[in-house]
């Protein structure tokens, strides 16, 4: 089978990773993932911790998640404008900044915060996955800030994270689903994972009929060979090793 | 290793479903899972569904999930007094409600809506994965009343759903953690399964240390199980084979 | 003239008080009265008063009144997601809180709160006088706890209160009224008074023509031997006499 | 006893009701209780009814009350700006509509809607009593606007409303209470009657100690004779007899 | 040509300034622009200052204006109930507080502030324009009393301001619009002087055809005339030189 | 004097006009001035407008514009969360949608709506204006798309428009304000003009001391010359004449 683009059913679509696409964050990344685009900007906030962390000694990471208006086929409104926000950004929020979490060692960062905007400036699928591509390495950059800049002192990155969808579409295993597809799946499923290979999150859905064990393996096999890739490319783009993967 | 409530890692806790438990809901439940207690009332709309799914020939249903401000140890304020739902109340009650969406024919239930409320009245772990086991009983009723009112003329009942979370604890996988080993737990899993024991949704997060490929295997393993359990329990209160069973 | 179930005009409907409902709040009560169910959930903030009264040495008590969505015949939206409270909640919220305050020494007190929710499990006429009536159970027990745990030491409790709907349906006065007469009543009463069978609170409104002197007086006579039975299964249920009741 | 303003116990503030306040509304009174001022401005929306009304042939009437910031002795924050209603507003805005609505026949009324605004510009205690007593001047006039316009054929004024406060001050029974005498009373009580005599709402609170039926009848008596005064002054006002005065 | 009133093209409406209209307000005023009415109440907070001015030992003036739902020819729904503020009052809002902070020397005012509601109870075109030309008098009568009260030791007003709309309506400039002339204006301009005839705010729309040099030249003459008339009617009506303006 | 970027008092920063930037809108722009960069997409929604629009046969054009968290020095939160959105993006977003207006035939557009959504990626000043030049040229690839696609049949596009900010700082009038300078300025102006000249927009306001009529004509030479500049860029940037301009 040929997928609609002409990719494998085992290929990521082109990824690309610019560090410092923005003038005024501590770190900044707009990541690509064929035609999604999500501007991922971290900002330090040093000395700064939610209430409920005040005098603990440690830091904390957090994200938010969007999408501008226009990102997508059809206009939707603003968040801003209808006054609240919607129960799919809560999730992809919460997502982000879970997967970030799993990086960093709160008590070597100390009582500061990182903030990881991840604005989806054009949508087509995996949106999520590819923010947490993106944000990780501006995380990154955020974190060598804070070093550069005394905030803290050793090196508070544990691991790095990278995340992909992989999905079931007219019974064959894809990996990194655009819309096209993403909209026929029967399964669906993101991954995160770390730099060495473990997991931080597997989220499936069964969007028509259920599935099995097997077909669970075999999407989880995808997902881990290409989260290797993906960690591959913010190696590249960051131009170092990343942290926990032991090389 | 013994858990605190005296259980085998690989046991339910005490799992009671008792129907009929409000007087006006097409069908409610009260499912308890040890201490946690969760109120299911399914209502039925005949002959309306959201705007966009008007004209479409198409049933819906949906969840909401919310908690009383004491169902927990510490009192949580309303998030009607806030003005705003919050992002885990967000994502449960999607979760409830995909889980029950994958159980019906919308095409046989006809445009009109079941509304499921999952309201928990006490919480000790696992309260979505109860809603979850309970909704599916509440739904079948609201069904039920469907068919016998002729709101509905075949069964579009396809499928029955159950839930249950597993966690690595102390480096041991457990099936249904209560509260105290849910915040202790370095690995977390909700599964949905069907009662022929296929996966509807699966999602698993490392709230500590990352988890590997047989970590997860054994989650999948104890969930399988578990949902097997708890779908003999739905038949029981239900007085019949479940849909899509095989039986 | 018989009612539609069987009452006497001046008979209340079945009442039941259960407490300890819960497990983690510091007093707990189902009250019943016929088929209305209200859960009245008691938390003691110890040490915390809101903002306008700290510093003051005085404690506070505060009720918020709510109904799950399906708790009547028709399923109202939730005010969470309408994001806003209605005036029909506010305005029983403000109704129980000033019924409770009227019980307590807040000098005795002390700067502690105890904040009462009651949560209307399932509607049938009067649940804002079940609530306060089960609400003054949870109260008594929350300060029993405080007294136990040493949160304050002498004894804040100085008057007890139950309430009860009266109200005039086809020229009668009647007692406790459920949905079913309710809705036809063309004067609805509210009252709430202490065990020592003084008034608390009195809201009597002409839901179709005016009522005269003479009808005000018949309904308060209702009320006030309403009251008293209310105070009598209050006492029941605590295994103890009443706070200023004189006995 | 004399008041701190040399009142008698039985006596109102001065009265005065000015009519046609405003130059775009159907009805507008500008009325004032001593130093307290509400603008009451009626609004004719014909042909108008709530969505649930639709269809009924009937028609409706509401107010909303409120205050400006800078109507109270310290500025109080806009409900506007806090972006929502407090419980008080509510309350009283739910009051004025349903003693207004005890006027009309809304068969009479036809299809129709009048919404009464009140707004205190300055409040000195018993805003809500003034409003109701203005809101009724206003209702009247926009009654009259709607049979000069052919809006409504009859007449749908079957009663007029006036409202008082009463209270018990240091033991004594008082009319119509000022802001001072309003904080110290041990109870307050609102009382809204016809015309003619009968009431149409009775609200008392103990604010102090719990009240007993003589002090309760003694308050009635007092707002009894405070509400006939009101609603000669109203006639006057309108230059006619009152709407089933039996006059 | 003759306006639909009578007035020249360089003429004001009548204009009246009442001081002290309310009881409470540091500073009140009730000004008319003809039918158009605003009442601009301030208030000194003492000692208070918004967080972000906090330990810079200078003084903050903002103003809030809103309109009374029957102020205009139509009902509008309250801001309150919407539950948002729209974005005709925050930018009306906002260019009032602008305005009168030109009037201010923040370092002698000291960490005070005043807030300034403007709340217009009857709309007949310029309500934006009346309001600060009598939220300036409001504010002279506040600064006069925190002097009286010692809030504040010298002199913290340097300027004054009054504002006054001008349009073209058929080709012709004319000053001080009236909402029939305004809604068929072809441009229309607000703008802000000091009592020394200097600029403080311009602000000019194109509400038809765009409009070239010679008709801005020939609106800003007419603009200058008429606050220079409203500055000599707020002297009058302050009895005494307005601040800044060399008298 | 030199500016801090080295340029001429009278010199707009290097401006670049980027179309076709996002592959779903049905025209899109990424707009520079300097640093600022504006993603400006346009959204056609054929055969809809705005309720109080519908029957008229008239077309519909708004603005929303609206700022990324990072586009600034420090974070700013996001207007979703917080609730609501404020003052200043609403004043920006209407006076957008007014500046676009003025480019249309509504009658030629018929019925249909276009939706520019403006989002500031990165913020350096001037941002409003650099939206509403961005904005026209969006506009204008959304009315060709409308016209290819049938939607409109004649050419509702009648002017062009484009917009600078002015400014005083350190007494000296200058051209295109960047952030350093903004917050310097002593007055501020934004000028939006057709590219045939006309003045569809002026708002200057007074930060520091207010300003004489020199001042404002040397802001408003200054500003004149700089639109013309951005028309020319503009129409450099759609490879055509501007409508109305006279070419």
């Amino acid at each position: 089978m040929t997928r609609s683009d002409g990719r494998r059913p085992d290929q990521l679509r082109p990824v690309t990773i610019t560090r410092n696409w923005l003038a005024h964050a501590e770190g900044s990344v707009l990541v690509e993932f064929g035609a999604t685009k999500v501007l991922c900007a971290a900002t330090v906030e040093a000395g700064n911790v939610p209430r409920w962390r005040k005098g603990s000694g440690l830091g904390w990471v957090t994200a938010e998640y969007a999408m501008l208006p226009r990102a997508t086929g059809t206009r939707s409104e603003r968040e801003s404008v209808k006054g609240k926000i919607g129960g799919r950004t809560h999730e992809i929020s919460r997502l982000i900044g879970r997967a970030l979490r799993a990086c960093v060692d709160f008590k070597v960062m100390g009582e500061n915060s990182i903030i990881i905007d991840c604005d989806v400036l054009q949508a087509d699928g995996g949106t999520r996955t590819a923010a947490i591509t993106g944000a990780f390495v501006a995380l990154a950059d955020a974190v060598a800030w804070m070093r550069a800049n005394e905030v803290c002192l050793g090196d508070p990155l544990v691991n790095s994270v990278s995340a992909v969808s992989v999905g079931i579409v007219g019974s064959e295993p894809l990996l990194d689903l655009c819309y096209e597809e993403d909209v026929v799946a029967e399964t669906d499923m993101n991954v995160v994972m770390t730099g060495a290979g473990a997991f931080v999150e597997v989220q499936g859905t069964a969007e028509g009929a259920p599935f099995g064990r097997d077909q669970l393996n075999a999407l989880l096999d995808l997902a881990t060979a290409g989260c290797a890739e993906l960690a591959r490319i913010q190696a590249e783009a960051l131009g170092r090793d990343l942290p926990g993967s032991g090389a």
